[in-house]
């Protein structure tokens, strides 16, 4: 859910399809009860897609564009699931969700220029701020964090991490050469074992929560591993560095208007028609004829289905026959991460008069990575800071305290007009009802080698699509559409 | 589920309460559906329990006995979850899942004795088998496996692990002094810093995934020593040689008729109208008021509800409001085991005519473990084999070939009449609809330490209970007895 937190005031909520007045509130409320009495509305479609995040549009776009027919079924009332615009006044948004694109993620600009979504460069003029026990020295953006001690350090690990990662098998990390031994540990284990420093740590540990919203404990680097091969493609082979970076990394650019106008142009392309919002699905039956599903009051039939959430919320729509063990299993071992996102909105991004570029590495929470996340045009200025993991479980249902605590850490980087913000904006992912968490489900130690056979693999009719399942830039934009592509394809060729 | 698996026939399931005709299988295939069209069923009682295994029954008997009135929704067809007799014919029965009782677990033993349910040990005479590379090695029940290298090795790896577990918080073990530490790895990287030989490492894996259903590489290093911590009292503490033991241990004595007699027995005396089978669960609703729950055509209202649920099949609920995200999280975060249970059934327990308990330790799978689980009166012969995590997972759908496979371990321990049973039964526990795996939820690296005092905290008018919540014998009948007892005290707090 997204809140305003501006000292005591309640929180707001946003519906962000024109037209959807029901938010996600409303449909948690209503949504999933059974109908109460009247008869359920039918609806009917070669293929059925389950959420309209980025990979259910993109599927549905492609069912279509084969001449089948297609619904789409959203549990919440608007679409985008992840990726979601948050007004900040004035006219303006900023990205409650996903919001970067970057290079080797040549599937998103494709979509984006099809679509006419402009993008322009995340502002990265000048100094960045390294924080480290209250000290605030300033480097260059385009540097690294200027700690002589734990520079070499981290940069040793990430080095090592990187050639690691070119081992993995891409569409089957299990069948790595040496999955068993990287699927047994932790990252944490790893790090341990391969770091001497205690600030080699500490920016590796922000390195790696800001990139997840998981801990280092909680991941198994056999995943680490993976995620890190699936960001680059065959000429620009994967790196921490890439995930972590603006310049020439993951968070190189950003759309004109804000990330949801991809999925709002996608569905407005596929017509409202085909859409079916506030209808969580509660059940999903298959038989040799075909699929049913309950979704909100209405009940579907289609040939096929392209199940497009979370793997972890797939797991709670009730399927008959029963899921398969090691699918249903697996459901209950691939988590979301813990991450909000807050915004402090000012009239202008005062920090850059003086040569910063908005950004922060910090080795105090809750903000401990930060960005420059103002419109284009500088009518406003935001700051903007992921609150990761164990830190998102620290203020989780805390408002007050994180506006306080965010706010703290941005003056001791900004100076004191950091600390009077026109708004405060909190998006908290994990609360969200039909999101539970983000950006991704990530694997813990034994899972990929125990379970990830089912990742992808259907069951009957049913497909699997969502960033969870993508083998490029899982966990992004890029393969939430690049498995939903997939999807479709599998999908169509069943038909 | 429970299937016969002779050569070609075909699978039959049982359901086990007097006067309940419908089975799992039917209530997942109509109980999930919502009503159609019919004005729903409506019960009313001041505390409704969700899940009628050990934990709920006996939380439900706790407010019937303070005069409350009170309400159990089952979602399939019988009574006792993961305690489930299984007929192998002749009127005789064996345990498909739950069934040992030993020292320490007093409640088991206070509530049998009171049910006027009857213990006997469990066959343990004369010599066990240890099965190495195909070589058999008799050894005696009372000892320990014949392996002068790797038997000094695990025994010192067990005896540390018991003196860490000592030192483990039972009820909240992410506050233990070393938590931190023992969260942030795997047993798996635990056990390789900790054992030198190959043989070690074998007895040490067997053991940790016969008591788990999870493999090494799966399970915190804290929540395993938590585990051990809770198989145990202030007299006696908590060992992993207790965990794994007959005589002295959790196998050592089993229940005349089976352990299913402990639920049936508390069901009965709850009585039938109390009790709403074929009602699975789908929506638990609360207000300033009460709460409203959604369990198949019945709408059951109250004023407090105690969910006696794996944690993880608690998550696949809907809520509203929404849980907090740390609950919603955790039950992302503690999947259960994979375990199948399979039995051979004999005309009678030839082996024990050559000295032997029927007790192997092999290291060839799927059935490493096994145990005589023949009727006490001795009119057939059974052996009982525990199908456990990466083997579960491989035999998975497979029922002749598992079959095959564990019918081969039997003859290489037991000689060809193990070869040709007159029956062998599979128990498959991760394909069970309502169960989705067993013993219990277990953590992997970070779970604790980051959600588990989500683990029993009541959200509003919701008690956890379930041998998920237990702090003495977590994962067992006498966890779950204890943790339904304290969520009745809960609720009836609350009322």
């Amino acid at each position: 859910m997204t809140c305003e937190e501006d000292g005591p005031r309640v929180a707001t909520r946003r519906g962000l399809l024109a037209g959807a007045g029901a938010t996600a509130a409303t449909a948690a409320g209503a949504g999933l009860a059974a109908p109460a009495g009247a008869a359920p509305r039918r609806r009917r479609a070669d293929v059925v897609v389950v959420g309209a995040g980025l990979s259910g549009l993109i599927a549905a776009r492609d069912v279509a564009a084969a001449g089948r027919s297609v619904l789409v079924v959203e549990a919440s009332g608007r679409v985008g699931g992840r990726v979601r615009n948050v007004s900040i006044g004035g006219g303006e948004v900023v990205e409650g969700g996903a919001e970067y694109i970057g290079p080797t993620q040549s599937r998103m600009a494709a979509l984006a220029a099809q679509l006419g979504v402009a993008t322009f460069p995340a502002y990265n003029t000048g100094s960045n701020l390294y924080v480290r026990e209250g000290r605030v020295t300033p480097y260059d953006a385009l540097g690294l964090p200027p700690d002589p001690e734990g520079l070499p350090d981290a940069g040793g690990a990430i080095a090592k991490l990187d050639a690691l990662a070119a081992e993995v098998d891409l569409d089957a990390p299990w069948r790595s050469p040496r999955a068993r031994e990287w699927d047994a540990q932790t990252l944490e284990t790893w790090l341990l074992a391969n770091t001497t420093t205690a600030s080699g740590r500490l920016l590796l540990d922000v390195a790696v929560t800001s990139v997840f919203s998981f801990e280092p404990r909680e991941l198994s680097l056999l995943f680490v591993l993976f995620y890190i091969r699936a960001a680059g493609d065959q000429r620009r082979p994967g790196s921490l560095v890439r995930l972590i970076s603006v310049a020439g990394g993951a968070q190189e650019r950003r759309f004109a208007g804000g990330s949801q106008r991809i999925p709002l142009a996608l569905a407005e392309r596929l017509g409202r028609r085909r859409l079916i919002l506030d209808a969580p699905v509660r059940r999903i039956a298959q038989s040799g004829s075909g699929v049913r599903l309950e979704a909100g009051d209405t009940v579907v039939r289609g040939r096929q289905v392209i199940v497009a959430l979370p793997t972890t919320l797939a797991g709670r729509i009730a399927y008959a026959p029963a899921l398969p063990a090691r699918r249903d299993q697996l459901t209950q071992r691939l988590p979301c991460g813990s991450v909000i996102k807050v915004h402090a909105v000012y009239d202008r991004p005062f920090w850059r008069d003086a040569g910063l570029t908005g950004q922060i590495v910090s080795d105090a929470g809750p903000a401990r990575v930060s960005f420059d996340n103002s419109p284009p045009r500088g009518r406003r200025g935001v700051l903007m800071a992921f609150i990761e993991a164990s830190d998102a479980r620290a203020y989780a249902g805390r408002p007050q305290a994180l506006r306080a605590a965010a706010l703290e850490n941005f003056s001791t980087a900004f100076g004191a007009r950091a600390a009077r913000p026109r708004r405060f904006l909190i998006t908290d992912w994990d609360a969200e009802p039909y999101s539970r968490g983000g950006p991704v489900g990530c694997a813990g130690p034994g899972v990929l080698t125990g379970f990830g056979a089912a990742l992808r693999r259907p069951v009957g009719r049913i497909h699997w699509a969502g960033t969870d399942t993508a083998t490029h830039w899982n966990g992004y934009m890029e393969g939430a559409l690049r498995a939903g592509e997939r999807a479709a394809r599998e999908a169509l060729r069943a038909l």
